[in-house]
């Protein structure tokens, strides 16, 4: 048949001259390792998601001028590159999500994306038209069903998709199939994409490539994982997680090579080392890809920040991240100490900031006007923006990117202060519900203890009135996330959470802190998507609306 | 022929008692008036864009229960009515976008919108299917070519979709095209929209009723104005612009009306009328329908927070609104003068609460890590840092929710403090580009002088450090604000701007300032929509990204 490699690359968005060198530096390597074909993720040229990058013509262009000078180093090998395309017609959207097909020098043929995603994240609606008809392409003799991403996820009982590329391929008899993807990261899709590959070689009884992308943008991961299937459905071989990746495959021998084994469940440790892995990489794609180095960021004592302050260190260098610990009226002793004994633990640098004299100042400030009122949200959120004020002066006057540590379970019930915690360049943990920020921190500890035990025991308190705990107003943890996942992952009404067997008046009251806090998630820091539904891009809900539980009028915003 | 009832209303999204009360007032009323139809707008029973709601099945059941009662209340008239419904097809999208049609006391029948716009801050590909069979319905005789908003504009040259609902159904000869919609407001779409409808009602030779939603849901604008059209293609009737209305026509008559005649520029003095009651009716709603109340906003002596101030007395009246005055060490004499005096003009409560000791003290707080480094962007934030932590602690402790000043210049190019006065609930002039807040601020002194002469005169400076202007970091407006458009609203490249004759360099600082500040637009408050690009869920730009123009490292987020 043929030799064919797969190059799974980490891309930057709209960096043609970045992208288009190292697709250039694979297609030698292809051709010095003895390749026929090397193939190339879906939108390598511009990086996957361009967004509205994709409605400036120029964009286009200059994608269209890199796939030709790419096509001009396809000399003896061909390369199957994903990029986008003008569609000619002057009907339907102006571009086409292709898969471009170079050798000889030249542009060969051009194959279109048919299934577009348009949900979750996905917006390829948006700028593209679906290709509606599809053709086998010929490669050194082999036929070959070139598709792209999406276009190969239309398997199941009720399918999104009206129509089926494959259903058309596989009438031309192809020998094989290669898939282009962009398929983002949640802790369960590589499960998931793996089935779905799987179940299309074996119903279609050819071998499969698929070369996925790797690396972060902004909020989305991508955690490679490009896999080679025989045609029996099983998989024989997997490209890196987490990293870029290229091998050269021989489809002769690939019915021959010993097929993997893999569960389709996952234990408590494999997710939490997926989810560190992805949150690593995303916290590093964010800082290079930017041009950043270095890191602040509050530690309060308390498990969310150490948690931050450990994945930062791996992620960037203990030596780039700066601690700040801001002890205010409320604070408990064992805060600081918890707090100095990661940094040490870490081996990073810290300071000790306190707010008092801040806080006691705006106080004065505003007592003209709180004179005769109680102490309340005002007052705590004063503390929690004085801690934000100063962290945003220092990452102001020094370049530190400050990181958000709130996590999932907070950001859902608005259990945080609006531009004062809830500040920062990236949310870190902000998929991460607090249940599973406990099983994180007991993964990092596996085999020393750098998150200090007392941090992991102690009762959650955002201290910012005398011997506050989180549980003074909200469920526990473990209750509430289960709540907040059937709400938000399934999409399920309180009746519908209640009757799994909750409690009427929590379902209720988480239900609706969910929903009164939509406009604070609206102004938070892109969040680092690790889950099936995460805040941001991928979860469009109003801010002026009545939900179904939402009777009583709000007092106060933020 | 028939006489038909036009039912503009304003709806709360997913306030499902609320809504079907309207509607049923509207059939009731229509059947008093002896209409034999009444139309409702596009998505009537759950308000327009329900967004991520709809993915909720209990949102959807609910939406059906609505229907089926309002239809209980059709007994001697028929209603059309907007409502999402379920796909009955295993295949495609769960959903449609649908027109019911309800007579005597039950659903007759149901059409599903063809053609679905997923642009700009249009996602219903992201929720629905579109129909590709269309078919007149009969009521008393008369032959309807029922139609669902966009399924009406694919008349231009180069259309988006490939299909066209209108010309399948012209086949069947209907007498009239009904059209139900929520188009959203841009100061140039009332014309657009008109000259849409006329050309088809012109087109197919009959004539034409639209009926759309008025009203805002967060940033999205819906102006009403309804149209009834003639078979020749004129204008004979336009509901009220902004509000709700309600009006029955004898089609037998309407050939036979009158024809408004209707320009299609626009002079400024229009623009701008149309502008200040698109912002009047987004805060009034988007303080009526969350239940709130007051407002406060920090007031500058500056010409943007003047405007807002102006257009929050008039949308909630000058006893709800607080404005807040917080001289800085670099403020300069006239801002307070001023600001006291258009406080004064519209009879507003006003605070001075300096904002000298705050800032001393953060400067103090900040000295062991800021000593040796020169007064600069830090400092200069901390400042409009502290004015945000007073207006939020007020915001907090009363209840008004804080209004954002930053005009559209502003916001693109970056110049303004992220958790600074870049907060607030809702953004009132985020679209507006400075040239326009002056066009806008002369518009309001037109009758009397309201916004005092100084404050529209003096060159704007943010009051930051000694003696600054605007203009040390910025290119002038009447400039910038020409590029910006060109940059953002056109989607023009650097290279394309330039080519009309603008400067290089200011292009392209005026481009990298753009693109370098898209982390700080993600996080600030949703925007009052009145142009057809504004900032928010309508552009869609990657952090993460090297733009062609992005060459330099960033020293510096926030």
């Amino acid at each position: 048949m043929m030799k064919i490699a797969l190059a799974q690359h980490n891309y930057i968005i709209g960096d043609f001259s970045g992208n288009k060198s190292r697709i250039i530096e694979s297609i030698n390597l292809a051709i010095e390792q003895g390749a026929d074909v090397v193939v190339f993720s879906e939108l390598a040229v511009c990086g996957y998601p361009p967004a509205d990058l994709l409605e400036f013509d120029s964009f286009i262009i200059n994608c269209k001028e890199a796939i030709e000078n790419i096509a001009s180093h396809c000399i003896g090998i061909a390369a199957i590159v994903g990029a986008p395309s003008f569609n000619p017609k002057l009907k339907g959207k102006r571009l086409f999500n292709s898969a471009y097909v170079l050798k000889d020098g030249k542009i060969d043929s051009l194959y279109h994306k048919g299934l577009l995603p348009d949900y979750d994240v996905f917006d390829e609606y948006r700028y593209f038209e679906p290709a509606t008809e599809f053709n086998i392409i010929e490669l050194n003799g082999v036929k070959i069903a070139l598709t792209v991403c999406e276009d190969l996820w239309n398997m199941n009982q009720s399918p999104m998709y009206s129509n089926s590329p494959m259903e058309q391929l596989s009438k031309q008899n192809p020998d094989i199939i290669i898939n282009i993807s962009a398929s983002p990261f949640s802790y369960d899709h590589a499960i998931e994409r793996k089935t779905t590959m799987c179940a299309n070689a074996l119903h279609y009884n050819i071998p499969l490539i698929n070369v996925n992308q790797v690396g972060a943008h902004t909020e989305l991961l991508f955690d490679g994982g490009s896999l080679v299937i025989n045609s029996r459905g099983g998989v024989v071989a997997e490209l890196s997680f987490f990293n870029e990746d290229f091998r050269v495959f021989d489809m002769d021998e690939v019915d021959n090579l010993p097929e993997y084994s893999f569960s389709k469940t996952q234990s408590k440790e494999e997710k939490c080392a997926l989810i560190y892995n992805a949150l690593i990489m995303g916290i590093k794609d964010y800082f290079r890809k930017l041009g950043f180095q270095k890191a602040i960021l509050g530690l309060s004592g308390g498990l969310d920040s150490a948690l931050v302050l450990a994945l930062a260190v791996e992620a960037l260098g203990n030596d780039n991240v700066w601690a700040v610990l801001m002890p205010g009226p409320y604070s408990s002793e064992h805060s600081v100490d918890d707090a100095i004994c990661i940094a040490n633990n870490l081996n990073v640098k810290y300071d000790i900031i306190p707010i008092n004299d801040t806080y006691n100042i705006l106080i004065k400030t505003l007592a003209p006007n709180f004179n005769g009122t109680s102490f309340g949200i005002a007052e705590e959120n004063l503390q929690a923006r004085a801690r934000a004020i100063i962290l945003m002066g220092l990452s102001n006057k020094f370049g530190n990117v400050l990181l958000n540590t709130s996590n999932k379970s907070e950001a859902a019930v608005g259990y945080g202060t609006l531009y004062g915690d809830m500040c920062g360049g990236l949310s870190v943990i902000g998929d991460v519900y607090k249940t599973e920020v406990y099983e994180l921190a007991e993964f990092i500890n596996g085999e020393k203890e750098i998150i200090p035990r007392n941090t992991i025991l102690k009762p959650p308190s955002a201290e910012l009135r005398p011997n506050q705990k989180d549980s003074d107003s909200l469920p526990e943890y473990d209750v509430l996330d289960q709540i907040l996942r059937h709400y938000i992952e399934d999409r399920m009404s309180k009746d519908e959470i209640v009757s799994l067997g909750f409690d009427k008046d929590v379902v209720s009251k988480a239900v609706h802190l969910v929903n009164i806090n939509e406009y604070k998630r609206y102004q938070t820091a892109p969040v680092l998507r690790i889950s099936g539904k995460a805040f941001g891009i991928g979860r469009r809900m109003p801010i002026v609306a009545r939900y179904s539980f939402y009777q009583k009028k709000l007092n106060c915003l933020y």
